[in-house]
């Protein structure tokens, strides 16, 4: 039998290619050798946004269809929405009981979170349990592997603690998830930071052919290259990055001319945009087929979210067997 | 429409007399005037009884019969089962982002609870939420009344937070429930402390005529009441609070022959054995009645709980729109 993948993202709207290179094609690449379920992670979006809620429901529809345009076939893997399925409430608050709150304040990755968001004398309970809630996600579909970056290993542990003290005090329920970890260097938006919605220097999986030819157009690239004839250094430039990633086989060259000066930005930006339009044709191509047939995307979530709770019930069932409960 | 009371108790197995004056007649008084809910909070008994789950379906059991043979009628009250109904864990979570972590720390009801039970530095995240699962217990019925004694005013003021701060944030769902706060003297167990399971000086509603009659025999009455000719102090004497409450009619008379020392404890004892046993006769006969038919309770249960579920799930179906949840 094949491994279960347990992956999930908040339904946070139209995904962007740091999504595209980061988690999409990982889950992709993984998506034949696997058992893979991938979770709509609507409660946990209430942590942090819970003034807007009412995006929710279209930022989910957005990021589906970004998913799938992407290579993830519900068929094979599951898409499912989170809240629609009561069972991740449950064990949430079982798992509530396993795990003590100095535990949770300890969690170096609320903290850092809490430090940022400067709510770190106001944090709302579930958003410390946020990493109650995912043992939650992962445990109810006995989840073997999580793709996680290495900052998000402290809460997968937690998830372990609280498999093994559910394991010990009543029954061997859970498995002891291990982390896949996904290594990928960081990829650039277009001011050179992190790509990153809210730094608002996203391209979007989605974005237009003529918004993608602006964005690149905007692009920052070497601040010491001014123009043409002058040497560039292209591993500063997140224009460079972007051809290593769809016109790999071009970079050297293209390397060996910014360095010389031979080539202008103007130009090479140019030459991109068709090319990263050659790559994004298919998938803009598959997501409009989604854009004009909404109803394709409630009945894969309908049946995703079906078929999860399947899976979702029997666990529960276990679990109360286990703790014999009325 | 007769305004709706949402009242529970935690699974703890048979109930005493000091559940009997206190909760269950005051639910049996509210019966006819008000809507009542009695929820059995299995849930909640996880926080101080991790290690006995084993327990919880027969303690749920002898409660139910005991508050049946008390009075409760669980065709016009339902009585049901809080993790049979997984919308409460639903509503929890949701409402485990409206309260910060601070404010539930300041809770002085829990405060002193984690003191008593030595586990400041070690209390479950459940349990420090165990005000936010009750605010989803009672708001889920959209209570009016909860029956609480003073202790508990803390709590249901968590709940009154939680409702406004939904109601502002996305629709007016709930009401502000009120605390129709019972006032009950403390009624005394055989060692004249606060009658109490955990002191082993209980006289149980199902106990049986001779454990009765055994439990009033090595019942403490005054100390120095010595023996029969010596005064005697009826108020600091739990056989006179029993009195008071079995055959009230009796009580003067009995007062001023303790008093004078005419009466001998062992007498006094002996005529109240008989007064009780005839006052608690019904209840044990309706409580035979379940016993030998075990089935009984699983249909009450089961009728009960599905009674609640519908009202839960219109309820959560009242949220999910008002936060217009995926």
């Amino acid at each position: 039998m094949k491994q279960r993948i347990l992956s999930g993202m908040r339904p946070t709207g139209k995904l962007h290619l740091g999504h595209l290179t980061g988690a999409l094609e990982t889950w992709v690449s993984l998506q034949n050798d696997y058992d893979n379920h991938h979770l709509i992670a609507d409660w946990h979006a209430l942590t942090t946004a819970l003034d807007r809620t009412a995006e929710l429901k279209e930022n989910t529809r957005q990021m589906v269809m970004d998913w799938i345009a992407c290579g993830i076939d519900p068929e094979q893997s599951p898409i499912f929405v989170q809240s629609r399925i009561p069972q991740h409430a449950e064990l949430h608050l079982i798992f509530s009981m396993l795990i003590t709150v100095p535990r949770l304040e300890r969690n170096p990755a609320v903290k850092e979170q809490a430090k940022a968001l400067n709510i770190e004398d106001k944090m709302s309970y579930g958003h410390l349990g946020y990493p109650v809630l995912q043992a939650a996600d992962i445990l109810l579909y006995k989840g073997d592997l999580v793709p996680v970056g290495e900052d998000q290993l402290p809460h997968l542990e937690i998830t372990r603690e609280i498999a093994r003290r559910f394991n010990t005090l009543f029954a061997p329920v859970f498995p002891e998830p291990e982390a896949k970890i996904t290594k990928f260097g960081r990829f650039p938006g277009t001011d050179a930071q992190r790509m990153s919605k809210s730094l608002n220097n996203t391209i979007l999986i989605s974005e237009k052919p003529a918004d993608l030819e602006l964005k690149l157009r905007k692009c920052i690239t070497d601040p010491l290259k001014a123009r043409r004839g002058d040497p560039g250094r292209p591993e500063v430039c997140p224009i460079f990055t972007y051809r290593q990633k769809f016109a790999p086989e071009t970079a050297d060259q293209i390397a060996a001319d910014c360095r010389s000066g031979v080539l202008g930005c103007a130009a090479d930006k140019k030459e991109l945009t068709e090319k990263i339009a050659i790559c994004m044709q298919p998938i803009w191509e598959k997501r409009r087929l989604y854009e004009e047939n909404p109803s394709l995307i409630d009945d894969i979530l309908e049946d995703g979210t079906s078929r999860a709770q399947a899976i979702a019930k029997e666990t529960m069932a276990e679990v109360r067997e286990a703790m014999k409960l009325p």
